[in-house]
């Protein structure tokens, strides 16, 4: 689409002038509807280098107010991003709701620089579009504008700025390696990005050309085209996003009810049992830490299903520089501000890490859905959503175990009553939890939906039958070695 | 994705006849609120030739209804489809709000057999698939749910069935030239099957592979799918589609406010300049026919703004056989249960042709809007949907001139009047003239919204001054004049 751009006529310079004092008043007009309306922006600037992107967007940040906008500069990732997912340094920095966050530069740069290298293989690649189409989409769903800026200028154009940053040398430090090469390979790099712009122009969230020759008409076009999808974006306001078509072949999962809760480890074989497969675990553990491997896993189950104590018998055999444990509570109102999955992401473990979620992610499709703290229509996407962000942790690299620890109507209450009665035990139930057991029904259907819905082939749900403490913990662990063996043998 | 793409393992044949049992008696149950919802459903058969689509379309449709559904067989375009924009055959082929339509082949075909062929430059591919992306969008954001299936086998495989159908005289007319070329240039189909399926494959309406290798265990992935992707459709029954941000250049046009309409063409000059103009266009006309050009002339304006009498002035310049003019009154019954745009699809001209529409697809955001014949999230989205469609009609070649008739409300009360005094031409004024008269207000701010949202550079609006009869007629003479001269120039 590069290629086939048209450019529009530069206008008059005193045209320029008065259309971009209208823009301006516009848009600095604008902030406080996007923070009553919640309206979280995020700003793309794309570009060759030398295009003078930097510039206009300090331009534009000049005629906000600093509390409304943050400004991220993404050049190479960290150590510390490069060992987590693709994504993960571009979703932790997402705006919140009622701000704006200019980036300048984006995950573009990253998939088409590691083209032009040739550091990529066409499969990473278009798994890379895939991603980054989910990205964008999940955000704008989720209430998020998203604005792509492309400032483009000519191989001749680029050519002389850089001689000319070059040859001060208050600008020099500004041209990088990188920008030289660009303006030597102009055209294979107009190849890539062309190819890159075409697949991810979506609707959701297109691409817009800034013919970058004159910095003022580039102000004005990126100041009126901000207005102009704030206007559209702030009449979204409230829509529901359309429900997606899954798109991920699903397992078969029994129904809870259909779940044979008898299954017993008696005490014997369970102490020999569980010495033997933490020894292993530990021992996979140590391996998964050399070669990199992330593990996640995940907890859901009822009240006083065991959890808990699930949970301490796989750390028990982990090495805790290695591993951490993210008790997952309501969220808090800065992470409320951004998109619900915004909290995990910024919880990932790194590369050859453990994190078990003591609940997780899937509190969208239960408790929220059951207490009306999201739409109808989010807890229906989120199934989808939540598919493909485990969609990235898998391409990821990571291992990914989903429990459900299953008890039935009658232990929960045993273990209720065993808690009030039990002085050292009290602090574990609430009135919340009696609360929630009242709603037991309605928590089974929907438990039951996020089953059928949420067992990928790349992430499949586990029942662990806890009617038996003992059992439910040999499982886990049984389960957790079995996905970490089959990873270091594929 | 076809290369990429993770073949599922097939299933016992038992299990295959269980879950098509199942399967079947869930898609045949869903044909009732299909109806009752209006769900329309389109459903795409593409993939390898013999791999079998002919024979499981067919069985998919033994187990519904004959009323609720259609096929439609497409594979060459007619000579009459030839002369139409690229998506006109697909689009009047869409199905009726709560029925299937069934493709055998599809758009895929022509794009990719043309691409296969060398037929087609790389331009016109890129525009295909926007128009392609833009078209199977519109219709979901419409309310129609659109299923796509890639029927797929090996190269062996395929080579195995058109040696089998070839060899017995009853299946050998089954076999085409284009299947066998299929076979022997399986990789390069492979190369453009799989960018086609890559571009295309959009979150609304996603590619599904179909392991084609077992004709029954193919049926059940087909019904299965069907199944899922219908429940998930009732589910975003009277949902509000995303408003999209604007991706094209408008002009700035002026407010109707601020239209002067004290101009003036006298007597003598408007006879002199008429038949003048009249003969140019007479001469255009011819010269458009030879060169296979399209015309589209679109009239909006005013009750008694004069547009009848100004189109007369047109055609009477014209050829009969070249030229039709279509009034537009409210859609009829088979026409409400379409897209909106389904019945100027309809009405579009061969190329070479004139088509004048007396009233066009912006009563949408005119009348339809303001008596709540729409949504409100119908008309707001529908200024891109017109400008998308305005754009396939500018690529296909068409030269698009667009009036707006402008009067203001004293000369509008005063043509009314006349009407009501003189007996033969009582005809022309009813009660809801009088009645839209009242709304004259909301109509304004309808008018403002629409020419400034829908002025594109490729089919902006022109107002017609029409205090003035004599002027508006001389000047929409001149302005298709010079629409028609400089398509034939450029």
């Amino acid at each position: 689409m590069l290629k086939e751009w048209v450019k529009a006529e530069k206008p008059e310079n005193e045209e320029i002038n008065l259309s971009l004092k209208e823009a301006r008043t516009k848009l600095n007009g604008m902030q406080m509807a996007i923070k009553e309306k919640k309206l979280p922006v995020l700003v793309i600037f794309d570009g060759w280098g030398g295009a003078g992107k930097g510039s206009i967007l300090g331009k534009v940040i000049k005629n906000l107010d600093p509390r409304f906008y943050k400004t991220e500069t993404l050049s190479k990732p960290a150590e510390d991003e490069l060992r987590r997912p693709f994504l993960y340094r571009y979703f932790v920095r997402i705006p919140e709701a009622g701000k704006f966050s200019f980036f300048d530069g984006s995950w573009m740069d990253e998939v088409t620089k590691a083209r032009l290298q040739g550091n990529t293989d066409s499969r990473t690649y278009e798994r890379q579009l895939t991603s980054i189409k989910r990205f964008e989409r999940t955000l704008s769903d989720n209430g998020y504008l998203v604005v792509k800026f492309f400032f483009n200028i000519s191989r001749q154009e680029q050519k002389k700025r850089l001689k000319e940053l070059t040859e001060s040398k208050s600008t020099a430090w500004r041209v990088s390696r990188w920008d030289i090469w660009q303006n030597k390979h102009y055209k294979e790099c107009v190849d890539v990005y062309d190819d890159y712009l075409e697949s991810t122009n979506q609707f959701i969230a297109p691409w817009y050309f800034i013919d970058s020759k004159n910095r003022k008409w580039a102000e004005l076009q990126v100041t009126e085209l901000l207005v102009k999808n704030i206007e559209t974006a702030l009449l979204n306001e409230g829509r529901r996003s359309v429900l997606l078509q899954n798109v991920f072949p699903l397992k078969k999962m029994p129904y809870l009810a259909d779940i044979s809760l008898d299954k017993k480890t008696d005490d014997a074989e369970y102490e020999k049992e569980l010495s033997a497969l933490q020894a292993t675990l530990s021992d996979l553990h140590n391996r998964i830490y050399k070669k990199k491997i992330p593990v996640i896993i995940a907890y859901e189950g009822w009240d006083a299903a065991g959890k808990g104590g699930n949970i301490k018998r796989l750390t028990a055999a982990l090495d805790p520089r290695g591993f951490e444990v993210v008790p997952v509570a309501s969220p808090e109102p800065h992470e409320k501000n951004r998109h619900y999955l915004w909290r995990f992401w910024n919880r990932l473990p790194k590369d050859g890490h453990i994190t078990i979620f003591d609940r997780t992610w899937y509190g969208r499709v239960m408790v929220e859905r059951l207490e009306g703290f999201c739409s109808e229509n989010d807890w229906m996407r989120a199934y989808n959503e939540i598919n493909e962000f485990e969609k990235e942790l898998h391409d990821w690299g990571a291992v990914i175990v989903k429990f459900w620890v299953q008890i039935d109507k009658d232990t929960q209450l045993a273990r209720f009553n065993d808690r009030q009665n039990t002085p050292e035990k009290q602090w574990k139930i609430t009135d919340e939890d009696w609360r929630n057991r009242e709603k037991w029904d309605q928590y089974e259907v929907a438990v039951n939906d996020m089953i059928q819905k949420t067992s990928t082939e790349f992430a499949p749900w586990h029942i662990l039958e806890s009617n038996d403490k003992h059992h439910a913990r040999i499982k886990a662990l049984k389960t957790v070695i079995k996905a970490i063996e089959k990873k270091l043998e594929g």
